[in-house]
């Protein structure tokens, strides 16, 4: 039977897969207001940002009172550190959706992506959500081979990042400076999102097997 | 007298000071390089950043190891939950500074940095230098006042990163597109880097006061 401790730990490990859950549709929501030009879509991911900043807090105290009252040993004591480090990068994946959506809002009526580039920020957001579902279905199965598998997905943003650059960079740009600052902003947002993916895969990795993936940072 | 757990709690905080005297160096030579078009100086920065990154194992290993062996209580819990915190802050300065360094290396033996944007670099690095350096001190002292004033200097960093983006934008820019990538993605090297000086000095002032300072992230 489980006791009330184990209880609360599955509690925090719930509220993580729900943090997933609001930064995937945020992802989502943000990249159709990019590319839409949407700016109702783009104001509710810029004011719902905050309820994953609370998610955060609250998990983290939550977690810090767990850590004082119930001083857990190796295992658990994994967990609880685990979930501290994993709420952060969910939030600061929030946070990405956030800027993101506070591009299309700062372009609204225009659209902040030029023709040229739509498809590459499509495939962007695309592969980003599709990182964002895997990272939740690895927070709620903790299975290693989709951790592991997520780092390929991360390759195909890298290089849809770069293809990001060469086309900014290809001589018949027709845009101006202020567009190529947008797109360099999003991308790096996007791939910084990413990131932030593979490292809470990286650590169930950890958590699970107690050895560190590959180059763990 | 202090006891043999006390004086590893010591080393630990002597641990993040040492972190910090490391980046403040790596952000200032990499300012160099980026400015003088230096590649030494700026491999020294890239190949120097795995020095920050093993302390961060090293220290992140030390205290779990610590958490799990000692089940430490309420403020010492919290310090060692801080210093978690606090190391992974460090550590991603580093990544930054080694941003700032590669970018001075791809364009060698060219400068990355127009002259239209020497003087705001320039300021920039040496706002952030600033920061970093009270930063470390914060860690040393836990002076509160000084943690407080440190998002006045961060205020300054983001001055001059709207500054950077107006002269981007003056009609009369006279470079292209890929000087204006560079110099989009220094700007955000810099201002991120500041972000997280600002983050571990919030942490200290939570780990002294047991609040939060302001909107903590």
């Amino acid at each position: 039977m489980r006791d009330a401790f184990h209880d609360e730990l599955d509690s925090i490990g719930q509220t993580l897969i729900d943090m997933g859950h609001l930064v995937g549709t945020a992802v989502q929501l943000a990249t159709t207001a990019l590319l839409t030009a949407d700016l109702k879509i783009a104001e509710q991911v810029i004011s719902e940002d905050i309820k994953i900043d609370n998610m955060q807090h609250e998990l983290d105290a939550k977690t810090l009172n767990i850590l004082v009252r119930e001083q857990p040993v190796a295992g658990d004591l994994r967990t609880l550190i685990s979930s501290l480090r994993m709420s952060a990068d969910l939030e600061r994946m929030g946070d990405l959706a956030h800027h993101i959506a506070k591009v299309a809002r700062m372009r609204f009526p225009s659209t902040a992506v030029p023709p040229e580039l739509v498809l590459t920020i499509q495939e962007m957001g695309d592969v980003l959500s599709r990182i964002i579902t895997k990272t939740t279905g690895v927070l709620r199965t903790h299975d290693l081979e989709s951790a592991i598998q997520l780092e390929k997905d991360d390759d195909e943003m890298d290089k849809l990042h770069r293809k990001l650059f060469l086309i900014l960079l290809d001589d018949a740009w027709p845009h101006g400076i202020e567009t190529a600052i947008d797109m360099t902003l999003l991308g790096r947002y996007y791939e910084r999102c990413a990131d932030h993916a593979v490292s809470v895969c990286r650590r169930v990795y950890f958590l699970v097997t107690g050895e560190y993936a590959s180059e763990q940072a």
